[in-house]
């Protein structure tokens, strides 16, 4: 069983980690459609699948998929997401924007946490970086020792604003050291950040909504309670960009209904799917963007009993790279489950 | 009445910042003796106060000036400083290191906070910059609210590990334009910091303790209850460097014991000294190192209401110039209040 795949969004930063994912983890791909916007369609991408023709985007023509990623804005998902999916003979549609997680008829998908919930349905969310990366460290203290508080501060890199958000990064510290701010300003505005990232630190991500907190503090919130099924777990996160290029950091406190150790929670992390602990200060070993760009797992340490909540806390620090189990990798990781579950097999087979 | 000024460490990036800051604050300057190792005495420096040659330092000499600020190690402070100050004819001395921060009998003082520890006092600590910088902001709301819980994630820059960080930051940063990592460890090996910090984060300032913590964020939490006064003030801090140059940045959520608003925190901190207030969210206002950079006032922004504290709680972010009020700053502003007070007036007119 081999499935027809496409990818809508394929020049963006995470529909290129996109091809790289399902290439180097061994979907089984019988072909890959790449779609894109009338700028690049009938451009040629090299790809580890070959040279492609990327075509323009239809939802009929992404409908004659089997498995459709979706790495495009919010906007777009919504107008198109359900139609790609419409039975019968639509595709298993893989969305990565925001158009769709807090629907609760959408199952809102980490693997290691609630793969269950995308059982017979044809659209499925992927959920914010952010919350990923801390979800896959979190879900195990929880189910072991009850969370009864998250608070969370992030170090987020500038490509969780994509490739632009990168390339704005690069240029403008490259200015830096040759240019004043006022020459770095003119020569490059900031556009993909509301500020220059370079050699700063930006407290903002998302717009700001009424309450004080931007979307991207709220949606850890929102979609922490529906991945993990506590309707009304108290979380909150303060988002800050910082100007590295890949993978965010979270400094991490909780408070847990029963006793917790920091070695309790190291062993049983050690064991948990998707989490490398990297965690022995006497080595100077913690989690840093310098390692965990490019890995699939979610790098966990600094974990030590909290100075707050006693023996019923942890302080941690998690590092996970955001294109890919904040992104790509999760989205894969999603279409892997389904196959290996026989959940994608009706739509291969009545394709074929 | 003048004071025949002192500054032992003159060469570092705190010392530097207090010259400058003795100079545009007119702090009242008879004259100013700058005091270095030999590796930089005879050297002539170029300050607002006009070109010094600096001296070699000596005990001796430091004690003949009225005032004598070190900006130096906590070995040297804690070799020489009580030799500095003591009496009779010995100077007031203001130091920068951590050597006597937890020491019973010598004040660390804040001066918008416990200026009173500081009377009669000869040998005066100056507090860790991350402790200064949140310390002007949580005050005014620990006495109109009461303080329960204080959690803070730190975003440091490189200026805190003095000039060789920022240096170790500019010339890493720069061949990350050309070089692959590998050529870049080469090139430009961690020193200032254990690992590049160019586009990267590390959870690790100053020495890991056995709990878990690192001394930097021990620091905050032993300093802030000094300072305050407040010896079980529940209080935890995860301090991570970030790749800025200047200005540390805090991610705070506080615990409050009376009922607390955004807009009440914003009002009261609108009159308080050293605060400035920076939180207009309809206008992407709020703060950041871009323009606390070379500022007195500690910048604070982002102020909402908790989502795990409710009434009794807010978030906060606060962003300060660590060698101004994080270092050089708060030491001068120790001294303009002594001479205000005429707690420097014995030692001055002792000297004529």
């Amino acid at each position: 069983m081999a499935y027809t795949v496409g990818i809508v969004g394929c020049t963006g930063a995470v529909g290129q980690e996109m091809i790289k994912t399902l290439h180097r983890r061994n979907f089984p791909t019988a072909s890959l459609t790449l779609f894109a916007s009338s700028r690049s369609a009938g451009k040629t991408a090299d790809t580890p699948f070959g040279s492609l023709t990327i075509k323009l985007f239809s939802v009929e023509a992404a409908r004659s998929c089997d498995v459709v990623f979706l790495a495009v804005s919010g906007t777009f998902a919504t107008e198109h997401a359900k139609n790609i999916a419409a039975s019968p003979g639509g595709a298993i549609v893989i969305d990565n924007s925001s158009a769709f997680r807090y629907d609760d008829d959408i199952p809102l998908i980490v693997p290691e946490i609630n793969m269950k919930a995308a059982e017979n349905k044809t659209l499925i969310a992927n959920p914010n970086c952010t919350t990923a990366i801390a979800a896959v460290v979190l879900w195990p203290l929880h189910q072991q020792y009850g969370l009864k508080k998250v608070m969370i501060s992030t170090y987020q890199s500038s490509s969780g604003a994509g490739a632009a958000g990168i390339e704005e990064l690069r240029k403008g510290t490259a200015l830096c050291h040759t240019k004043n701010s006022k020459e770095i300003m003119n020569e490059c505005p900031a556009t993909a950040f509301t500020y220059p990232l370079a050699f700063n630190v930006i407290p903002h991500i998302d717009s700001f909504q009424e309450n004080g907190y931007t979307r991207e503090e709220l949606k850890v919130m929102w979609e922490t309670r529906k991945i993990f099924n506590i309707p009304d777990l108290p979380l909150s996160c303060t988002a800050v960009r910082v100007p590295t290029l890949r993978a965010h950091s979270e400094s991490i406190i909780i408070e847990t209904r029963d006793d917790i150790t920091a070695q309790g929670a190291r062993e049983l992390l050690a064991a948990a799917p998707g989490v490398l602990v990297k965690d022995d200060t006497s080595q100077n070993i913690y989690p840093m963007p310098l390692n965990a760009s490019g890995c699939d797992d979610v790098e966990v340490g600094r974990i030590r009993q909290s100075l707050i909540f006693g023996a019923k806390g942890l302080e941690l620090f998690v590092c996970g790279d955001q294109l890919l189990k904040g992104a790509a990798l999760n989205a894969v990781q999603i279409a892997e489950e389904m196959h290996k579950m026989n959940w994608l097999k009706r739509v291969g087979e009545s394709k074929e």
